[in-house]
């Protein structure tokens, strides 16, 4: 057991059941999430409540020791990585959903709260919390608010900071800021809570929040369309959302290459696509029934078939085959398998420049390597794409950055973002430094200074202090 | 002619068209604003370009003058009044629409546009800014941004805050901050931009922005329902709500007060309305078509009239008239003239906690003065209340603060604001040291002190450093 561990043992034992405090052999029970490195520290602590947190921050401050925020840990970048002599604090027993207020459409809850979780308790109400992604299972509130995290609701809700309307955490010296306003409207002077969303713990660990909640409509039906290009897609979306008798609720796009592989993993059909098909559309509305919602999207469809050039498609006939097309889009793990290690990259750019960027992205990687080719594959309504780079050595270190290069070149300049929803963590640090938003930077580590001096809160993570 | 603008004149005669700075005593023929205190500095610097307001904040910085931005000046609170020896940096000349992207549904625009002229723009694209509120014609985007402005959407499309995605701004080192992002999704570090988001001016001048747009649809059905409670009217919004073929666009509550005199002094016929009527509900709805959004509302009325007592109604039969439904609870100012100089308010609670709150406030006025009222009225989908306190002495210096305990008592204790959409201003002072919450107002105070040492922008405003 490590020294961490015993000491803290020793000090907050005034602190009973809650607080669980869990050395390097227990750890090795648990997942330890999609990082191997996120149990480097080998010691966690793990409060029930927001007090006994602040307590081991306290305690943490005065003993100089870092400390480690963990959620569900399905984070992709890094962010929850740990060295040994430092702290892991677990958000896992702040788990309970408090409140669920249906006429004010709000929910307080605990930040270790699972996002399906939650979507099972709203939807009690017939309701949702507006943002969906493909980890729901695992994926807590506390992460998502750390990571401003978006999903495939964004276009319609906006990203998790839309979602959040109050916050409590433990900041790095201890204390507990406490803003669990439960109203949208708040004018009461600058709102300290937003620099807690998206930060990835640098300024504090979020211990409770209070959410908004939005309507649920089961009510739908689902399609796959073959559409010559994103500009296809997005006025496909934009018809469908200017429709007044129908909500779009889904809208993901997917490269060929990705469509087909993907499908192929799954032994899905494919004897409906046409061959010369350059992207699949996933679209989901919802209506006043599934039969409106289907009618709907057939009727819209056939519309604007001839005049958007699209190619082939399918709508769902049952549930579960709905679930099947979804499952093509979210089961991504399959590149993995096909591509141990394929170097995965998340950006945004405004939508009306995919079809350029995509061209340019595969042109730029094939000057690195003329085998190298991307999976694509996104939210393409906010111009969210996610990429994995593959071909022969695009593992290798030496490409890591001309393929960062290719990958990024352009972006910042249309006016989007190295990354979109997975954040920084350890391993976009070279792309926040290079393709990040410099006044954003300069503040960000101007305010780190001032809250945590000795930088011990997530170390080694955005701003990026010298540590 | 002020020194200031002496001075001016001779170190930043370089920016020549781009830099208008005007005295006195041309500053007596343009409209002072809300508050007749905002002309106070007797000097305002009103630059075309963000270089030549950089360049005015770089000057006072090196100067020791205090700046105060100014947009529309349609603000309630006293956020922009200006003092002598201070100089008023003015967004009016930052008024551009560079761009709307129909695709990505974004705008890039200068400070300075109005809401109203963004409207306009935007309707020539089926869009809207997603935000609406009473005083589109004069209010600015800055102004917005500064207020983290709410209005009559928000209860569906979120706050300002939800409709910005990147901003430029002046810091008061007079450096320009430039994070005109134009995606949605951006997870690459703390969002140092959303510090600029209703701060009213504490951290930097905002000059650009970049904000999302939504879908308008003109096919609209507009009623007036005599409800019993808060309650009653929340009940039939989450009913509509909830209906997947129309969208409600607007629910406006007023209580039997301000409705009756808003009507009177509008001389509009209140006939129809039965004499037991507590509050009356101004509901609007969009849909496929304008019969279809008729009929759905009637319909829904119908279902709702015995279940929620509703006591009496009318759907406008025109245009027209919906205008003039509107125009009950927005053209506010009756209340001035029947009420001069009447203490009003802008509060937000929980929707659930609005009856109980109406009914204590009102008893709690009473204990103050057995004479006093309020008019009580607001956005009722988002708990944000209007109110006046009306009788006689209610604006009595001595009163002043006995009234104010009775409006807040128990805001903040419910999860909500004492400031909802105005801001806080000079005149929410009080209300902000005494019922603001005091986790923000540190770290605020933490992070003036870090961006502008000196106190010179907006000083004797929020977060209030001892000046």
């Amino acid at each position: 057991m490590s020294e961490i561990i015993r000491s803290l043992q020793r000090d907050l034992n005034d602190f009973g059941e809650d607080l669980h405090l869990i050395g390097s052999e227990k750890l090795a029970d648990r997942h330890a999430g999609e990082h191997p490195g996120n149990f480097g520290a080998g010691a966690m602590a793990v409060p029930a409540t927001p007090e006994a947190a602040a307590a081991v921050v306290r305690w943490c401050a005065a003993n100089g020791v870092p400390v480690v925020p963990q959620g569900g840990r399905t984070g992709l970048v890094g962010g929850g990585i740990s060295r040994p002599g430092e702290l892991i604090l677990s958000t896992a027993r702040l788990d309970r959903i408090e409140a669920i207020d249906p006429l004010a459409r709000t929910v307080t809850l605990g930040a270790g709260v699972t996002l399906q979780a939650l979507q099972e308790a709203a939807a009690g109400f017939g309701l949702t919390p507006g943002i969906d992604l493909a980890a729901r299972g695992s994926a807590t509130i506390g992460g998502m608010i750390a990571t401003n995290a978006g999903g495939i609701l964004a276009f319609r809700n906006g990203v998790m900071r839309h979602q959040v309307l109050g916050i409590e955490a433990v900041m790095p010296d201890g204390s507990l800021f406490s803003d669990l306003t439960r109203v949208l409207k708040v004018s009461a002077g600058p709102d300290i809570k937003q620099l807690l969303i998206g930060s990835e713990g640098a300024y504090g660990f979020v211990t409770r929040a209070v959410l908004k909640l939005d309507s649920f409509n089961p009510m739908r039906a689902t399609a796959l369309v073959g559409v010559r290009d994103a500009a296809s897609a997005l006025a496909l979306i934009a018809h469908f959302r200017a429709l007044p008798a129908l909500q779009l609720e889904g809208a993901e796009l997917m490269w060929a290459r990705y469509f087909r592989d993907s499908a192929g993993e799954r032994r899905f059909d494919l004897d409906w696509l046409e061959d010369e098909t350059a992207a699949v559309l996933l679209m989901e509305v919802s209506a006043a029934s599934e039969a409106e919602a289907r009618d709907a999207l057939e009727a819209g469809l056939a519309d604007l078939w001839e005049r958007h050039g699209l190619t082939s498609g399918i709508v769902a006939a049952s549930l579960d085959q709905a679930r099947r097309f979804w499952a093509l889009r979210e089961e991504s793990d399959f590149i993995y398998r096909l591509h141990p290690a394929a170097p995965s990259y998340d950006v945004s750019l405004p939508p009306g420049a995919l079809d350029d960027y995509a061209a340019g992205l595969t042109a730029r990687l094939k000057t690195v390597d003329p085998g190298f080719d991307a999976y694509v594959y996104g939210h393409v309504a906010d111009g969210n794409l996610h990429i994995s780079v593959i071909g022969k050595s695009a593992n290798a270190a030496a490409l890591k950055e001309p393929i960062e290069d290719a990958v990024y070149t352009g972006i910042a300049e249309s006016g989007g973002s190295f990354s979109a929803e997975h954040g920084v963590g350890t391993e976009k640090r070279r792309a926040y430094l290079t393709y990040g938003n410099p006044a954003r930077r300069a503040v960000a580590q101007a305010i780190k200074a001032a809250f945590d001096p000795e930088n011990l809160f997530n170390p080694g993570k955005v701003p990026f202090r010298a540590d």
